[in-house]
């Protein structure tokens, strides 16, 4: 088995209010120096040899990522036993 | 400025039901092979140079992740100018 990890990040020209709320929770915890937060979703995905980096990129922009306001990315992590 | 990566997810003992609607789905669209999904948070930071690393663990805790349900990880990703 092999661990595939799939990012999803909202395009840069997409407004993130989700990241912009973590950049305004900074300033009452403290941190200064942050100039920029985003959000996205990771997804860690257990899979065997039968399926092809094809099917990996299907299932990313089928089911992961609305590929009208995100962007992704196939990482192909680490092989477990 | 370097860009900072703050990943988030659910911990292993914790259910997961975002991950496991995505695996029931992947069988709607013919992708066989993929034996667990685990569905998380992904947050990218620019930060200057004056952010100390206990300083990023300080908003991953407080601030990106519930640590009660939820494991995360400070990656100090790349050095952008």
């Amino acid at each position: 088995m092999a661990r595939v990890v799939v990012n999803v990040m909202p395009k840069t020209e997409i407004l993130d209010p989700q990241g912009q709320a973590v950049v305004r929770a900074l300033g009452r915890i403290g941190v200064t120096g942050v100039s920029d937060v985003r959000q996205g979703k990771r997804f860690e995905l257990e899979v065997d040899g039968t399926v092809t980096p094809a099917d990996l990129d299907r299932i990313a922009s089928t089911l992961l990522a609305n590929t009208v306001i995100e962007d992704y990315e196939v990482v192909t992590a680490e092989v477990a036993q």
